[in-house]
């Protein structure tokens, strides 16, 4: 196995794992969990998203969330937006860093947001030369890169025209998602590898889901075709919008366990992580899927 | 990564998964849940343990759980024997293989067995012997090979004498154990790799445990250095000794569903898995581990 030495991860459970959230969380609890994350020295955090409060209650005080958490240097604070009106509001709220999303299907686009994939694309610039008025970088986020719930499997040539119309329109990184947990470890090998000699000077993220047990299972083959940027979720939290009661991200604390373990540096202290995890757990208030929280860390175990 | 074609698994959920279980299942439970994984093709059940039954209540039926099966052609239902009662009474129960264990470090096998390694190990040839004496194979288990909850790490030239002196005492197979779940992919990978260059011509299984979320990925590294033998549990049934409340096995019908996808065949039908993975998620009646059971197969989400 050929392993980097160090590995970014970007906690997503403030905006992915809470949207997932049927009870909404007041916006103290959500500052206190942000600022938990923060003192574990998560390098980034996917705050919140600019959504209309309509389509998601959970994100409704989202400006709030930005203006209370207490900035730690050297943390990026990053915010997801589905449109223009919602990089807006991000900026003003002051945060470090977009996310933009297109799936790679049209049918999951058009369920998504109501648009076909090019009138999704076509917004993208006019996102991101808001966020350079500001010196704000964007990620350009391809979801369902791995399968599509309504068309099955997803060409190649789709996933790497959005990428290379994300890196045209001025996306400063590039994410894969797997929102439905479909992908296995050849395949994510495989699309790493594509993306890695396509856009070499673009970070690449991958946004993986644990929905079949096989998420950190494809963290291994990820790192092993050169990927360093991970989205990930303490306690799990998020779920599959198309299945019920399907579990979400891949669990923030079993990959910095397994990275740690691995030897790969993540510059985040898992004891804080752990107390992070046992917050928002607590807040949520039903069973989670962090088999670190149940089991303890190896060192809690054995020794070193 | 070098992937093989085709993987073995046996299916531990019968003896150490229910070993597991608090609540003794009654003989004709444990029959259905053996004849449910036959007919879902698994090539070999670990179906009892021939333990004491004042040790482990739960096998205290162990003859009339073997007694009671349908066997199939082609399947082997196999028994775990701590010592050469264990294996006089699996060998006149038909059991089609025996495993014997002995652990890594002298303090764990002193608390698991009451016994040095040399006393155990000295006891193993009596039961090659009785084995042999009906044409049954031995599998030389090594327990905490990854790491010893006493004594911390495990060296690997001593986990490598235990498998010379059980590959000495006619031995036809071995199998690594994680009972603990403290092994890494880079660890799992480097065992496998001596293991296989040591030992060539006795197959080498391995055993994991999902303590902390990387059984799957310890899969892929073990995969990718050679292994082709794997124990897991439906529904993730079994447990880790030491600490309450951790998950056990890797869960079969989330490895079944990984293997598949990677193209690796196991001649294994996953939905009649499934019906097994169920049918002991309810007799056990508590909540297992399986994201397969929650989340459903890739295929019923995505069709291909």
């Amino acid at each position: 196995m050929n392993l980097p030495s160090s590995v970014r991860i970007r906690e997503v459970g403030p905006r992915d794992g809470l949207q997932a959230e049927r009870a909404v969380l007041d916006t103290t609890t959500k500052v206190r969990f942000v600022d938990l994350l923060s003192a574990a020295g998560l390098p980034q955090i996917n705050v919140v998203s600019f959504v209309h409060p309509r389509a998601v209650p959970q994100m409704a005080d989202a400006e709030r969330v930005l203006a209370g958490i207490a900035r730690r240097p050297g943390i990026r604070y990053d915010a997801s937006v589905p449109n223009l009106i919602g990089a807006r509001r991000a900026v003003a709220a002051g945060a470090d860093e977009l996310s933009v999303f297109v799936a790679a299907s049209e049918t999951s686009n058009r369920k998504n947001v109501g648009l076909a994939i090019t009138a999704s694309l076509a917004a993208v610039p006019a996102i991101v030369a808001t966020a350079a008025a500001a010196a704000v970088p964007v990620i350009g986020c391809i979801s369902t890169a791995f399968g599509c719930p309504y068309e099955g499997a997803v060409p190649e040539a789709q996933v790497c025209a959005l990428a290379d119309a994300f890196v045209a329109a001025g996306c400063r990184s590039l994410m894969l998602a797997d929102t439905t947990g479909v992908g296995n470890p050849r395949q994510v090998a495989c699309m790493v590898t594509t993306m890695r000699a396509r856009h070499p000077d673009h970070p690449l993220w991958l946004h993986l889901h644990d929905t079949r047990g096989a998420g950190l299972a494809n963290v291994l083959a990820a790192l092993d075709a050169g990927a360093t940027h991970f989205d990930a979720a303490v306690a799990g939290l998020g779920g599959c919008p198309f299945i019920a009661g399907a579990r979400g991200n891949i669990v923030t604390e079993d990959l910095v366990h397994l990275l740690h373990d691995l030897g790969i540096a993540t510059g985040i202290d898992l004891d804080a992580l752990l107390d992070a995890a046992r917050f928002i757990a607590g807040a949520v208030g039903h069973p989670v899927d962090s088999r670190l929280l149940r089991a303890g860390k190896r060192t809690d175990l054995i020794p070193e």
